[in-house]
Formats: C-alpha cells, sequence, structure tokens
C-alpha cells in the first residue's frame, strides 16, 4: 500500500507548526511529508517592523528551517507554489509540480491595498525579510543624501506610515527609536524629521481597549509622530501621498518613504487555484478544512474564523496560526489513520501585546490590561513562546529577546 | 597698532596644520588668528573610500575641529567660502565676511570629471563625509533592492570604478573586502556582483614600480576586480556608463553605481576669485605665496609644486599638504615679526603606500619596496602619523588605526 503523502505550503507560524507537529506524530511508514517553502528559513512576521525599521538586524528575524524540521521525516522543497490543481492533487510550483494526498495551505498574507492607485509602485509593505532589509536601507539612504542635495530637500526625511492598526503602531514605535540614531549617524537635524501616521479610519488600533489606545498614541505623539486619523490615503506618487481632506479637497504630503501597514488579504494563489474566498482568505470549516475539499487544509493568514461571540472574523494572527496548526496536524494524523472523527477548532486568545518600541507596549494577557514596561516584557515572553512551540528551548536561546531592559 | 589678522580658509590636512602650528609660534597679542571652515569637524580625505565602501564606519574619519585648536588663540568660523576679494583683503562666505591681513587657502580639492558627459549628475565622487556615507548607502540599497525586485537586474550589483590611479585602487581593494559582506547581508550571490575598474589611461598606479602594480592587480583581480584598462568611459548615463571600444565603436557597461575617482582638480573657489591657476591648482611660489599676492599663502590641493626631478607637478597629496601648512605657519609668524627672509618649500617624500583593503597594500617607504602586511602596517603608521601632527598622543589614542592583522 502507498504511503499517503502530506504537503505542507509556506514556513510560516502554522506551516512549522504542522510539520513539527506531524514528525512527531506520524512514524516513517505511515505518511511521506513534504514542507514547501519560498526561503530555506522561516521568518517571524511579527518581528518583521523591527527590522523595516532597522531596530533589530534581520537575521535575528529568521532562522533555517532545517534547523527546526527532522529530515528523517520531513522533505523539504525549497519552491514557489502557484496553482493548487485541487482536481489532479498536485501543486504547481515556479519549477516542477508535487501531487498530494493532503495538502495544508500556510502560505500567510499579502498586503491589502484596496485598489489605492500607485500604492503597489510607489508604497513599501512590511512583508518579508527582503521587503524589511528594503525598507531599512531606503530609509538610511535617505537621510545619508539629505547632506548631500545643493538644495536641501525635507521631504526626504519625511516618513508616512499608512494606518494605525497593530503593524502601524508597532512600526511607529520603532520608527520613533530610530530616528535619533539616524539623525546622529547621518548629521540631520531631528527637528526636519517627520514621520506621519495616515489612517482612514476614525481610530487608531481599532478593537483596543482606549485606555490603552490612548497611551500609545500619547507615547508616540511624544515621541514626534503625527497622527492624521480619519484621513484617507487617495493616492501614492513618486514624490509622496495624496490624501482627502474634507468633502472634495485633497491635500499633497511630500515623503520620500511611504510604507503600507493598513491591511492584509489572504495568499493570491488560493482564488488563482478557484477556492472559494473573500480577499483570499476562506471561510474554513471547523476542521479547518476548505468546504468541498476533504483533502485540503487552510491555516493562518489564508483561513477565515468567525469570533461568534461579535460576530465577526477574527483578525489574522500568528497566536492563530500556530493553534490551528496544532489541530491540523492532529487532524491529518487522524485522517491518516482512517479516524473520521476531527477535532473542532477553538482559537484560545491568551492575549494581545501591541509594542511602542523596545521597552514600550500596550496590551491585555491573561484579563489583564497593562502598559509600559511589564507589558514590554510581556510582548518579548510571546515572542520567545512561538520560538520555543516550533523550536523548543534552543531556539529560544539562539533567537530568543532578552534585553529586558 | 592693530593686531594683524591670519585667516586660514579651509581645515584639512594643511589648514589644521597652520592652525596648530600657528597657535604655538604666535602669542595672542601678536595676531588674530581666525580658522574657517565648513564642517565643524575635520576629516581624513585620505581614509575617506574606506567609509565610502563601508569598511569604516565614517565616524573613525573625523574629528571635532575644537579638539585640536586653542580656542584661547584661534577663532573657529563655521562657514562656506564663495570668494576672495584679494584687492579689498577679505573673504565672501555663505553668510557673512571676514576681512584679513594674511590668507591661507586650504581648501582642497574637486572631483575632476574632465567634462565627461553625465558624470556629474550620475556618477558619485568620493569627496567628504556626506559623500561617502551616501557612496556607502547607495550601494547597500542596490543589494538590499536586489531580492525584492519581480525580475532580478543583476546591474544592480555592478560597481564600476572609474580611475585607477591612487584612490581608484584604494577604494577597489575596500570594495573587494566589503562585497562577500554585503553577499551574505542580503543574501545575494557572489557571483552575480561584478566590480569593474575602467581606467582611460594604458596603466594602473601610474608613477608606481611596476612590480608593486602587478602585486595590486593581481591581488585585486583574484578577489573579483575586473579591470578595464586603456578604455575611456565616454558618458555617465542613469543606466551606467559608455565606454570607448577599439576605434569608434562604443560599449555599454549597466551599473547602479558608478564612483568616479579619476582625477582632481584644486576648489574653483580659486578661478572664481580671479587668481591665475591651471585646473584650479596655483603654481605657488618657493615659498608658498600666489604669485602677485604677497599676502595670500596657497597650500594643499589648491597649490602646484612642480618635481624637478621630472618636470612634472607633484600629485597632491596629504604628505604634502602637511609639510606645506609647516612652513606656511613659519613663514606667516616670520612676516607678522616684519621679517623679509622667508623659507622655501621643498618636498620631502618620506613613502607612498596605497592600501589593498584593510591586510594589504603595496608601497615604497624610507626607499624600501613593500608588499602585504607589512606595507599594510606601514599604511596604518602613516595614518596614525598624521593624526599625530595635528593632534598629539591623544588624537592618535582616540582615532589612530591599531588593529594590525
Amino acid at each position: 500500500m502507498r504511503k499517503p503523502k502530506i504537503v505542507i505550503l509556506g514556513a510560516g507560524y502554522g506551516g512549522l507548526m504542522v510539520a513539527t507537529r506531524l514528525q512527531k506524530s506520524v512514524g516513517t511508514n505511515e505518511a511521506e511529508i513534504v514542507l514547501v517553502n519560498k526561503n530555506d528559513y522561516h521568518y517571524e512576521t511579527t518581528w518583521l517592523h523591527e527590522a523595516s525599521a532597522g531596530t533589530l538586524h534581520h537575521d535575528r528575524v529568521r532562522y533555517d528551517i532545517k534547523d527546526v524540521i527532522d529530515r528523517n521525516k520531513v522533505e523539504f522543497v525549497q519552491g514557489t507554489a502557484l496553482e493548487i490543481k485541487t482536481e489532479e492533487k498536485k501543486v504547481i510550483l515556479e519549477s516542477g509540480e508535487i501531487d498530494y494526498d493532503y495538502l495544508v495551505v500556510s502560505l500567510g498574507a499579502e498586503p491589502e491595498t484596496f485598489g489605492i492607485k500607485g500604492l503597489k509602485e510607489h508604497a513599501f509593505s512590511i512583508v518579508n525579510v527582503n521587503a524589511a532589509r528594503q525598507i531599512r536601507e531606503h530609509i538610511e539612504y535617505q537621510f545619508a543624501t539629505y547632506n548631500t542635495d545643493a538644495e536641501k530637500k525635507d521631504e526626504r526625511l519625511t516618513i508616512v506610515v499608512g494606518g494605525a492598526g497593530f503593524t502601524g503602531i508597532e512600526f511607529l514605535g520603532e520608527l520613533a527609536n530610530r530616528v535619533p540614531e539616524l539623525c546622529k549617524e547621518y548629521d540631520v537635524d531631528y527637528h526636519k524629521v517627520k514621520i506621519i501616521c495616515v489612517e482612514a479610519a476614525p481610530m487608531v488600533l481599532p478593537g483596543f481597549d482606549p485606555e490603552l489606545v490612548n497611551y500609545a498614541v500619547s507615547h508616540l505623539e511624544k515621541k514626534g509622530v503625527q497622527f492624521m486619523i480619519g484621513t484617507a490615503i487617495k493616492e501614492a506618487t513618486p514624490e509622496g501621498i495624496i490624501v482627502g481632506k474634507g468633502e472634495d479637497e485633497v491635500e499633497e504630503i511630500k515623503a520620500a518613504t511611504v510604507v503600507w501597514a493598513a491591511g492584509v488579504r489572504g495568499n493570491s494563489i488560493i482564488e488563482n487555484s478557484g477556492i472559494e474566498a473573500m480577499r483570499g482568505r476562506v471561510k474554513v470549516q471547523p476542521d479547518l478544512r476548505a468546504p468541498g475539499h476533504d483533502n485540503l487544509f487552510i491555516i493562518g493568514d489564508c483561513s477565515l474564523i468567525i469570533n461568534e461571540e461579535i460576530n465577526r472574523p477574527y483578525p489574522p494572527t500568528a497566536q492563530i496560526a500556530m493553534q490551528q496548526g496544532e489541530v491540523c496536524a492532529r487532524n491529518i494524523t487522524a485522517l491518516i489513520r482512517n479516524k473520521t472523527e476531527l477535532e473542532t477548532f477553538t482559537p484560545d486568545i491568551k492575549g494581545t501585546v501591541c509594542s511602542l518600541g523596545e521597552h514600550d507596549a500596550i496590551g491585555v494577557a491573561f484579563g489583564k490590561k497593562m502598559v509600559g514596561t511589564k507589558a514590554s516584557f510581556m510582548k518579548k515572553m510571546i515572542d520567545n513562546r512561538a520560538l520555543y512551540m516550533v523550536g523548543g528551548p534552543s531556539l529560544v536561546l539562539k533567537k530568543g529577546k532578552f534585553n529586558v531592559l
């Protein structure tokens, strides 16, 4: 009898969780396990804002996949998935193809630009390691160039962050800490630098406790961040952005750096493969399978789970992706052992902490609101826990965050 | 009786030497001494290639002028000189003007582009700290961007250095060491990187011993540098350069980074002020005064001294500028004491060492040819000596180079 073949697409939080759990639960005789990922490394998506601002080196944000998988159990294929042929049970890669009996799609998110003109061309997005270090270097280059211009262009020192959600706020926190260092490095007058957060919604950090939001905003404002709330970006141009002002008016904000952090959507491979989705996110069944596909699991940012309490989707987070990964691994193990009863996934939100730079944060953990160093410490514990879940104590020691103050 | 006012324009090797020698030799009652410089720091022009390649931080390459001048004796004015009005004995600054009785012009060199089209717009020059860190950041940004391009552009990884003279070769040595680090930092395949040296003259390092030149070329070639000797740059474009090939043909070399290191000329203020000069360099009298101006000394890269042995001008170097500074200070001291006999300047070339990266070099010192670590050590001694001459042992300890291997 042929061994069933389990293919996992993507080595993010969810995919690595599936792979590391399956390599423990499934015997080599029971199934073949293949992990496919674009890079030979995993990166901590939730730490990319630090690498983008330049406050944490990008090598601290990634680790080799081979360090955490058991290569006797899991075959690693470096490749980029282009399309899933569900009828033929195979995945088309950029080079070659791969067939499967069970497929896990854990491909993460893409930036959602909501059709805003010029954003794709003229704005950066904090999407991966390549993008993060490009943003870091782009900002540094603007500072480095400022003093070489015959006529000083202050817009070189203007950084616009689109979006006051989780990623936007965390990135602003790092930027606010980084800018004084950049000013020193490149002999730039701190008062010439502008960091502007433009948010279309009428609020910062929707879903967060208002007291915590106030703390975050006043912390960032004290560090020089300007907030333009309830202000929509109409267009991004080579010179900056154009925002709506009042009913019909628009205003140009000149900025050499525009970082779009206002939204994500599921991976476009989902739609390219004809799987029903909303903005690339599939409303999965309780057992994490795509509706109508009994061998296709979708987890992480490409899945959509409804929070019944408020009847809204849970925002995609690493926390949920990892919890889904564990359930997904158990359900696949059950399936290859011909069990029909699959486990139902229910998110267990232990807490949410939004960092405001290295030594400050706001958040709720174990039902308690917290700010400042306490919240910042909790954030580092959350970051270290993600490492621990995938790679155990050795990975925490290697890549963990310990600089508490 | 009014005290004579000595104004020194420029705090490079020559200018600082004049200032630090005058503050020792001249009493506060004898003369007023003013040092004018664009920045409040001095930088080691001969180390800028390291800061440009990113192998030495630019803060290691500069120090505060106030750390080496005696402010009871020398007044420091931060300003940019635009024109010298010799008849009126005053200097026009970007803001304000300053009158003098004795003027020392020690303003250093500017890049000489020989009218080659596009060079000023599209090529970098290693001229000062601002330019050096811009070059460093520009190169880093190209590497950082390489992996984010949907279609990889290998020309992002091509660096053209125009000129195989002293600066060109020293910069190539640093680049060759830096590129493997950049490849690691940005996950770039080393074999995709090209470092090309384009030199119009039929030789590398003219004036150097052929055996040493061979050592340098083969060292750099081993590290991946391609030499295109006897090849003239016809034009620089936003995409790279166009070089002559054979009689009438041209060839395009696509390169995101073009650094022009093929020639310098004196400061253009010389011509703007109606002082007779060749490419901004004034053939000074033996006592270092400009012909026809008995209160105007010109030293360093704006002066031109003929090497009688070969009937050619000495190339402008820090060594000569500093020696001129000492003589200039003694001659001014003599003049304010109403002595008429001035000292004649004769260069005393102690040696010339061209570095090939941190741990290798070629050169001649005290009449001996040397290569490798010995030459590299000698280079560091020369660099440290320049610090010692201006700021004594404390400046050497603060800014010196000691990492011998």
